[in-house]
């Protein structure tokens, strides 16, 4: 569980966005809230309220929850009504957990094929909120929290009046994914991968950064419009059209010069959430000097 | 560079097959022989050659180099006469390297479509290296090892008379990619990536292994015919449609039961060789115990 290594690094408010079924999974958080933790965790199941209780009956301490709501992306999270009303008076009737607020991420923005969607899409997502809060209050369920969450739909959602709190993950380094969606440009794009020529064909290249490196990601969910396994800095006309687990073919286009054997290669990655899981560590320019990080959770 | 946690683990025989280029790595491979392992380092042009030959010197002793083969796969190696006894007349100049052997990988057979064709590439591997070792020999240049490698081919490489070395890495464990080429049975297939069901919706459920525990692998060069992110154990007719970072959504065909909320789910992944990357170790049955294992290399 990645809560307890934010937990170690300091943190203490932690929001678990995510519905947690597992007994072992579930031990730990209530672990976490002995120790004092501020944590919510994510459900939307009967079954998770029931591990859940027993976990806070086990630690004599409340526990907060919030449930997910479906806005559109259909994976996890429920949208009827009755469903809603259904489940937030199972809490209720709970003596260990309290319903904090309620959360969607509309993950499907990443198949959005414009900005006029996308804006669509994340007036929906926070609507869907507000709706949800609404049939919660003439229930009787006040909810404190209404979270949405997607980089795409940040700065859309956050105009929808009743929404409380966002959740861009992605806008700590934005990526190749971003730009194609238009979010933001090349220049707001704050990760690179960095790759060395290993050796130099006719019409192609390869480099040392392969799937291990980059990620296979074209878009999270089936996005359109990425060109190759991420944006080659520095205005050449290549393209990283295939990648191995530690090599990348680099497609050189008619007219186009070649770099040299040895030659670094920096290169924004398609998606980088996977990168930074991927890698050991990273360098951070601090002003001139480079600073080794290490990341929070990584073994 | 993973040579050296192998040599740390205590290998002392060590083949890099992938050309070297950086300055950074070729320093580091020098530190190794230095160090006493039996280095071979994998190379396919002019710039690797200088780069090793400066190492080489620097360190005052032999560097054992192998030759890199285009035997289709249109990655890295070179297949053209000339070019072949060209570099290896370069290496002989050289004082301080030696050609030790040639090797190639055909990893296009993963985009095999049967194996008829998978049996075609695996003999075309082996003749592409006999063929380049004959040319070698008329040059005047003899080599030791033939080395060939991919895990679909290796049953019928291994039948092309010359080849001396196999190196079908996949084998440790295999995986759906060679069930779906037809390499192995699903019994054959010995790491399995272990769910478990997060919550259950109409048509459809969610589990906690996403694309950083199954990876996002349908093949490594575009094979057809894998069904979704990997094999659920047990012969429900359940297909794990989408991933998502942490949670992977499992379409549940109709007719088809659910799973309960909580329990846990066996998948052999598409593609082993990322999954034991991404993990951060992994458990072992040895009779009845379960022990768990760290991985070389692994941070």
């Amino acid at each position: 569980l990645e809560a307890e290594a934010f937990f170690q690094a300091g943190f203490r408010d932690i929001f678990i966005a995510c519905p947690q079924a597992s007994r072992g999974a579930i031990e730990k958080i209530a672990g976490l809230v002995e120790k004092g933790a501020e944590l919510i965790v994510g459900f939307d199941h009967h079954e998770q309220i029931v591990l859940l209780e027993q976990a806070a009956e086990a630690i004599s301490r409340r526990i907060s929850v919030r449930l997910e709501i479906d806005s559109g992306h259909h994976r996890c999270g429920i949208s009827s009504v009755e469903e809603i009303v259904k489940i937030a008076r199972e809490v209720r009737g709970s003596g260990g957990l309290e319903l904090e607020g309620i959360y969607t991420h509309a993950g499907h923005v990443y198949g959005s094929t414009g900005l006029e969607q996308t804006r669509r899409i994340a007036k929906e997502e926070g609507e869907a909120l507000v709706r949800a809060s609404r049939v919660l209050a003439e229930a009787g369920v006040r909810v404190r929290s209404l979270s949405a969450g997607s980089t795409p739909t940040h700065r859309w959602v956050a105009e929808v009046e009743g929404v409380t709190e966002l959740r861009p993950g992605n806008y700590v380094f934005f990526d190749a994914m971003q730009v194609g969606l238009g979010v933001v440009g090349l220049e707001r794009c704050a990760l690179r991968v960095m790759g060395t020529v290993l050796s130099v064909y006719e019409g192609r290249f390869v480099i040392d950064a392969g799937s291990k490196a980059l990620g296979l990601d074209k878009g999270a969910h089936g996005m359109e419009g990425l060109r190759g396994h991420g944006i080659m800095v520095g205005g050449h006309n290549w393209e990283i059209s295939r990648l191995s687990e530690e090599q990348g073919i680099v497609e050189v286009l008619p007219g186009e010069g070649y770099p040299k054997v040895g030659e670094s290669i920096e290169i924004v990655p398609n998606h980088a959430c996977v990168v930074a899981n991927l890698g050991g560590g990273m360098w951070m320019r601090r002003g001139e000097r480079m600073e080794r990080v290490s990341l929070v959770g990584r073994r």
